[in-house]
């Protein structure tokens, strides 16, 4: 049906091969043998090198270890990938991938062993993605953890030019008789809390809802107090939490732990305590990052709707004695803030802005 | 600026959240809530529930392992989904993502232990992601894999209405004294395999391409020889090849193993061998499903072009001695086919109508 003879003749005189149908498998094994290279950075001992393709293997990091669980988790960073290819900005996705997964290993001391990486595209931005995945490597080496594999996925026609998604997917191994005991919590107990680099890869969707949509305020801006420009603070990566948890699980007896993730400080915070009792956070005993009052402002959204979707500047959360916290606060070099106790009193959580 | 001031007048009264970015939080967490119920039909004794929540657990399986190596992989189903989505039929697509995972642990003789799945979409269709959880689970079941988690993400902004995106991640458990040794190969040995179910995940643009771009045939189309519809045929789910490999390899030796995935047949069973070694695999040995030669008619698609994207009627090749071959297919219980042996030769594969 064509009227453009020339093309039409082309078309018919060439057949069709996978590249035409818009998958280029030169280009895409040239961008997955690159991160091979780059992945090797992060090999542990413990990789099991073969020539067998197809997965990756480990001998499981036993040292110490009595008995043995295996802890397996996954992540994506959201609508946070809207915002980095909207600001051509990728330096911290990488980063963002690898802690929303590894972080989440942490709540039962599971010490990162492996990280694998899901890359799905309409067509391969290979310098984007190759910048994603040296954040994806530096993470993993920060960490401790190898990363062992990974999935490259060109898929015309489900992704428009230039979208791409990301998932994330860790494998760490705990320790089935040093695992925290929520159940042993009292009234009493203290709660620590290490500071977030502020909105981390959660409650995108509102921040950019509430100040791009609503608040007209353009990324580039630099609000008064921000210190930065609004996309470099929204964009900053999520803080890894790997070293000072498992610093301060090693250190002393961690009875209950949260990664402070979707559903924000208020709900994350309300599974730590059952029963009778309610965890207290004292909203001076941290700095609330800027960025949250800027949201909340421009969105007119409540104070609990806030504490119900975003980290509020705590990104992760823990409980443990009375006497064990003072002593972690008071050796003065940890990152570990005091930030609240537990009461007895209605379950729930009181963050002095927001309770339930 | 809108000219609707009730709307206007709404919007400015009512305070923004979660749920007006787009994000349903409630709807999100019930169905979170029924994949979670669904997942416990596929848990193994070797589950270890605990409420800590963020990550799954399980100890490892180590019955009759002498040296355990944790193996990994992840995957998605590539553009299958899109084929899925224009039919509205998402009954296979489950099958197809834990297949892809799992038969890739089995080259490497792993024993499939745990599954996650990530499930991202720009509004959540509750119906549709039921029917692919559902299927996630009847295969998980018959592998002997815990579906032990999981990620769903709402991404308003990155997916179309009614897109989606589906990767898997499986880890299972190696024995290294009981790895395939590919260096054992050597003139004389046989090869095995197994019938692949169709097109399986691998290919799926080049065929879309060719038989709706290109053929101009209709999805619902009954060609002769093809004994079902067009999108019926596309759309079988990928065969999940766990129980036959796995008890190969505890009868037999198995000197080496290949997924048929993405680069076809051609690519993968040319890994296989190395050095002076050919691989020789009898076109008349194994019947090649009709779909093929409908592709390649339809796209005039050179043979090597198909044998180097498609698997072509074999999912799952091995290669062993020719008296264990011989043996697997005289006991005449197995679904395994000789169709081939390795020859003194060139390094490369000959597969009649293609080779390398």
């Amino acid at each position: 049906m064509s009227k453009r003879p020339v093309q039409r003749k082309n078309a018919r005189n060439k057949g069709l091969t996978y590249k035409a149908a818009g998958v280029d498998i030169a280009a895409a094994d040239s961008f997955v043998a690159s991160v091979a290279q780059k992945a090797r950075a992060t090999f542990s001992p413990l990789v099991f090198e073969h020539a067998l393709g197809y997965s990756g293997l480990m001998r499981p990091a036993l040292d110490g270890v009595r008995e043995p669980l295996i802890a397996a988790t996954c992540d994506g960073v959201g609508t946070k990938l809207l915002l980095a290819r909207a600001a051509a900005r990728y330096e911290g996705l990488g980063q963002d991938l690898v802690a929303m997964s590894v972080n989440d290993l942490l709540p039962v001391g599971a010490r990162p062993l492996l990280f694998l990486d899901y890359i799905a595209a309409g067509k391969l931005d290979a310098k984007a993605m190759a910048t994603v995945i040296d954040g994806v490597v530096r993470s993993c080496r920060e960490v401790g953890c190898t990363l062992l594999g990974g999935e490259t996925a060109e898929m015309p026609g489900l992704y428009a030019k230039g979208d791409f998604d990301l998932a994330g997917f860790a494998v760490g191994i705990a320790d089935r008789t040093r695992l925290p005991r929520p159940e042993t919590i009292q009234a009493g107990d203290r709660v620590l809390a290490l500071a977030s680099t502020g909105i981390h890869a959660n409650g995108l969707s509102l921040a950019r809802r509430a100040l791009l949509g609503r608040g007209k305020m353009k990324l580039g801006a630099r609000p008064r107090g921000l210190g930065k420009t609004r996309v470099d603070e929204l964009l900053t990566p999520t803080a890894l939490y790997v070293r000072p948890v498992l610093d301060l699980m090693q250190k002393t007896t961690v009875k209950a732990a949260a990664h402070i993730t979707g559903g924000g400080l208020l709900t994350r915070t309300e599974k730590l305590v059952r029963g009778d009792l309610r965890l207290v956070i004292e909203p001076q005993s941290y700095r609330r990052p800027p960025i949250f009052d800027l949201i909340a402002a421009a969105g007119a959204v409540s104070a609990t709707e806030m504490a119900r979707t975003f980290n509020m500047g705590l990104g992760f959360v823990v409980v443990l004695d009375a006497e064990a916290a003072t002593s972690v606060v008071a050796s003065g070099i940890d990152p570990w803030i005091m930030v609240g106790a537990v009461v007895p009193g209605r379950h729930g959580v009181d963050l002095g802005y927001a309770r339930s």
